[in-house]
Formats: C-alpha cells, structure tokens, sequence
C-alpha cells in the first residue's frame, strides 16, 4: 500500500488534475495528520510531482523522522521563508493551498511570500476535494485503527450496564462512560457524548442534564473512543426496569431498519439508496419521526464523506467506513437511536460495532 | 457596565476607527462567544453603530433569545442572504470581517453575496485587533467566571494531594484530576493536562507518560478547569517522599521569583516589567534554566493578551487576568514550575488562585 502522501501526489499530478500547479500544500491539522499520521499543531505538507516534505518544528521534527513515511521532515525556523526556498529550488511557478481550512490571514502571508518570488497561490477547492476523496476510502490501516477505537467503545457499553439504575442522572452516566475509555487508554472522545432519558430523548442531539433516570424510560447513548487519532462512534438505546409495547415495537422497527441499511450497504449502490433502506421502513409507521440521515463518514475527523443522505449519488466502495444510525423521536414521548460503525469491503460490509443491539431491560 | 457588543460598536464606530467601515460581522466561535456570552457551534453578529444582531439557527434561537443581551436575535435559514438583506436595510456600504479565523472560502461566500449588492467585505486586522484590545479587558463578571473556573482547579489540586503516591503514574494523575473537576461541575478542562514527575519535569510542555511517580521526585502538575466558558490556569509542583537540598533551593528560588512578579503586577507598569521581576531572579542562578514567558492572558480562550514576556511594551490595566508562571528546568534532573493567575486591579492584583505554595512533601 503506498502511503497517503504518495496517493495525493498521484491524485494532483496526474490524471485529469496535473497541470493545475507544481505544488501542493497542505497546512490543515486534519489533513497534514491524515498525511503524516502524526500529530502535531503546527507544521505543513510541501508536494511535488517526485518529492514532499514534511515541515514542522523543534518539538516534533526528531519525532516525525521516526514516524512518517513516504516525505522529507524539515526543521523549520521560520515556515514562509523555508517553503518559499523549497518551492524555489523546485522551480515551482504555482501552489495549490487549502481554502476550507486556510484562514484569510494566512492565505495572504502566503501571497506576500511567495509572490515575491513569482510563485502563485492557488487556493480553489481543487486541493480540499482532492483530499475530502481520498480520505473517503480508507486503508486497512485505517480501519484496524476505527476498530479498535469502536472496541473500546463496546467495552464501555458493556460496563455501563452495570453502571445504570434508577436514580442515576444523564450527566453521570456520561461521565461514566466517558472515564471508562479514557481509563482504557482512549485518547480522548469523538464528540461531546449525548446521553438523553426518559421525554428527553426526543432530542437527537440532546445534552446530558441531571435528570434522574427513571424505571420505564429508554436511556439512548451516542458515544465513541478517539484511539490512534481516529473516531468511532455507536449508539445504543436501553431500558430501564420495564417497556411499554409503543416503546418495545418502535425499538423493533428502528432495529430493523438500521439491519435493513446495513444489508444494503455493498460496494455499488448509492449512499442514497442505503438511508431509503432504512428511511422507507420507519417513514411507512412513523412519518416526520426520522428526520436526520441514516449515516456519515468516520475517521480523521467525526464527520467526513460519504454521507448516507435522502438523494446522495455517491457510489458505495470498499474502504468507505461509514455510521448507520437510524431513529425513532416522538416528542413529550420518547426517542431512540440504534447506530454502527459499518466498513465497506468487497462484497458486502463489515460491522465494526459488536455491541448487542436487542432490547436490553435492566 | 455595558455589553460587550456595545463596547465593540463603541471601539469600531466611534474614536479613531470610526468611519472604516459601515457595519462588522463576527463569525469565528470563540468572538462570538465573547461578544453574547452564548455558545453556538454556528452563527454571526452583525453590528451597525445603532443596531446589532446575533444571527443563529433553529437550535440556538429560542435559548439565545433568553440569554443574549444588546442585540436582536434573528433565526436564520441562509445566513448569507439574511446577513445581506439586513446590511442592504442598514444602507451599508462595507462591512469589516475577521481575517485570522475567517476561512478564505468563507471569506469568498461574503464577498460573492454581498458585492453582489454593492458590498465590499473589509477583512484587513482591524476587526481581529479591537476585538483582542476589548477582550484583554475582563469585566467583573467575566473575574467572576475565572474565579468559579479557579475553584474547581483548587479543590482538584486538594483532592489529588491524597491521591499521589510512589507508584501512581503521571498518566492516572492526570486523569485522576480531569475527572474530579469533571465531576464538580467543570465542561471540560482548559488544554490536555501537563503532568511530569522526576527527570520528565524539565520538559515543561511533556505530556504525562506510564511512567510511575517515585519518591525523591517532583511532580509539576499544570492543569485548569473550564467553566461558563472561561479557562482556569493553575500549575503547582509537589515533592514525593523527601527532596534534595538542589530541589529544595531551586523550589525556593521560583517561589521567590513568582511572588516579586506578582508584587510587580500592577496597572501602569509594562507587562515586560512583571516578566523581569521573576527573570532576574532566576536567571542570577539558573541561567538558561527558564526559558519561556512568564505568563499569559486568560479567559474565552486559554492563550489571549496580554503577554507577561521580555520586552512586551503593553501597560497593565485594571481588568487584565494573566498567568504568573515561572519555573525552573534542569535537563536530566528535574523541573518544576509555580503559577497562578491573577486580575490586575486599580492597585495591584488579586490573586486568583488559592491552591497553598510552600513546598508539600508528599
């Protein structure tokens, strides 16, 4: 497998795209450690057709010399000047830049130096696109990274069974799961965990409260390890001491909509097409019920490409790793959410959540 | 005391700057933030010299309408035809925008929308730089949420003094002190926390390892809650078992040099001053030993100005909240470092923070 910095040489310097400039640089925190897998919070990529570097400074350089591949790591002092030098001795006459993540300010440092030396700044879309694509597919690299971040994720489902009763508020049951990964070596979190009880969970996106989780309410929790500078993200919906049949019946019906997505998931389809599998079965009982999409990217960032969205045209391929996370929300009533990570393989996908996905009653 | 959008339409329409432009739009979170004391992860503030307007979505508008003071809230579904109409109904004619964390295709989205309308979009600094002035300058409840933030950071440092013990590692430490500020009410915590024991203490941005805490060793600890949005910043140094008379010394000679820097905080004197009055003492000794500032402004953000830095021509003003942090790292043996942050108030300063100094031997 070659590394994400030579696939982003082949991607901007031949095929439809060369041509476009002599120069690449990436100066986004995401997208320099989706290249680098390193860390850093400050530093930059420099591409060439047949060379890259890798420029940061005193605290990371000796460090990066050991991790990363596939580019030059340059110490810098002062990080215009020495991307100017580099750009010059390639005989560089344009760079693409990033605009999504590049701020004003910092385009027009590069404008003032390179233009200096008769080098062009390219800032349209054509560099993030280039990357928002590849970062799309993932490697098996990658994917064991995802995995085992979502192992830690299912650890901490399985501990916090143990962990809820009535009494407990929202707050402290996300708390709880939150210590456990961390505990486990997690890195951090994906996102701020949504745990939501009781009428509560009407809020797709709700924020933790000190609500008291009461016997008879559902308790849906979206949560996820950061693990090797990768996310996942699951989310699971228990209840607590008994269920009604409008509550044990809309839990099987978002079930089997979130199965019926996951059967669709296969190299070939639309990404549309996987959130109608899931969107036709819960729109048939529950209309306006659903609104959010079936599912998103996940990586290097908690929401990436491709998006399993009502319409989206972009074709399933092996390496997309990808959320299905159909839900039920009736409002004043009860919300419930039933979501895993899937990673698109060559004849179907795979399941990167092993958490049970039956109705829990504790 | 007027809001804080008051105080920025006061600083950009009238005085020297008055005329630079008909309207501002700020848009990056943390100024938007500041500006209404509400956190949203999405909007803008537009300001007229007469007029202004927090501009946010479906989620944020019924809250913000409650908390947000000095301004109409608007919900929007295009921000940038809304954000157009209200300049076009406002007759303005140029509008100041963020450079350093505006996005340059955000950027272009403005300048495409409203030039269409005969619009100039101003993004030099002068928005960037009278927002930096304003906020450097705490208003008493902005104090007030530092100080919340303080006290939660205080209580952890209490809290951890029992839990530290030879066999404990930097790492449990660290997490040890997440969770209990976590769990008295703190959002999160204000950077990834700093804990280093033994010859790891010279390193004074080291990242806290598996290494165990032994006795004989200094712990430096740097860590702050966050609260209502305001970081807390608090570093304290503690010995395990017994120390050296080396490290007894070099703990007395940054006490002293953090306590004249503090006795030199005071409004009218330059905020290289304050940075001297530890640096002279220190560098008699242990030149080179202490190498970084000697502390930095605090509050929406955890880095903000003022500087106590060498040579940093600011005056300190009543209001300025600022860390007071020296150290002293000694490769290969140990490090430590003592800080608190204060509020320069019309006399001197108050200390914010109450965690004990004297040298704790655990």
């Amino acid at each position: 497998m070659i590394s994400a910095i030579e696939r982003l040489q082949q991607a901007l310097f031949t095929g439809e795209k060369a041509g476009k400039a002599d120069a690449a640089l990436v100066t986004s925190e995401e997208n320099r450690f989706y290249l680098t897998g390193f860390p850093s919070s400050a530093g930059s990529v420099l591409l060439f057709p047949e060379e890259a570097y890798f420029l940061t400074d005193f605290r990371y350089a000796e460090a990066a010399r050991r991790v990363v591949r596939g580019c030059q790591v340059v110490c810098i002092k002062k990080m215009n000047d020495t991307l100017k030098e580099l750009l010059q001795k390639h005989g560089a006459r344009s760079v693409l830049a990033e605009s999504e993540r590049l701020s004003l300010k910092q385009a027009r440092a590069f404008e003032k130096a390179f233009g200096e030396a008769g080098i062009a700044v390219t800032a349209d879309d054509t560099l993030d696109e280039t990357l928002t694509s590849l970062r799309m597919i993932k490697t098996p690299e990658e994917i064991q990274k995802l995995r085992e971040a979502q192992k830690i994720t299912d650890d901490a489902f399985t501990h916090i069974l143990d962990y809820i009763k009535p009494g407990r508020t929202e707050r402290e049951v996300a708390l709880e799961l939150e210590f456990f990964m961390r505990r486990q070596g997690a890195e951090g979190v994906s996102f701020e965990f949504i745990v939501v009880s009781g009428t509560n969970g009407s809020l797709c996106h709700g924020v933790p409260s000190d609500k008291p989780i009461q016997a008879g309410e559902f308790v849906t929790m979206d949560t996820g390890a950061l693990l090797h500078g990768y996310h996942a993200d699951m989310t699971r919906t228990v209840a607590v001491g008994h269920v009604s049949d409008e509550q044990r019946h809309a839990y099987d019906m978002v079930l089997k909509a979130q199965l019926a997505a996951i059967a669709a998931a296969k190299p070939g389809v639309l990404c549309g097409d996987v959130d109608k599998a899931a969107r036709d079965i819960l729109e048939a009982e529950y209309k306006g019920a659903f609104e959010h999409s079936t599912g998103h990217g996940v990586g290097v960032e908690i929401h990436e490409w491709p998006m399993f969205a009502a319409g989206n045209k972009t074709v399933a391929r092996p390496g997309m790793v990808v959320t299905v996370e159909p839900g039920i929300y009736l409002e004043g009533k009860f919300g419930l959410r039933i979501e895993d990570m899937v990673a698109i393989t060559e004849t179907g996908c795979e399941d990167l959540t092993h958490s049970p996905k039956e109705l829990i009653i504790l």
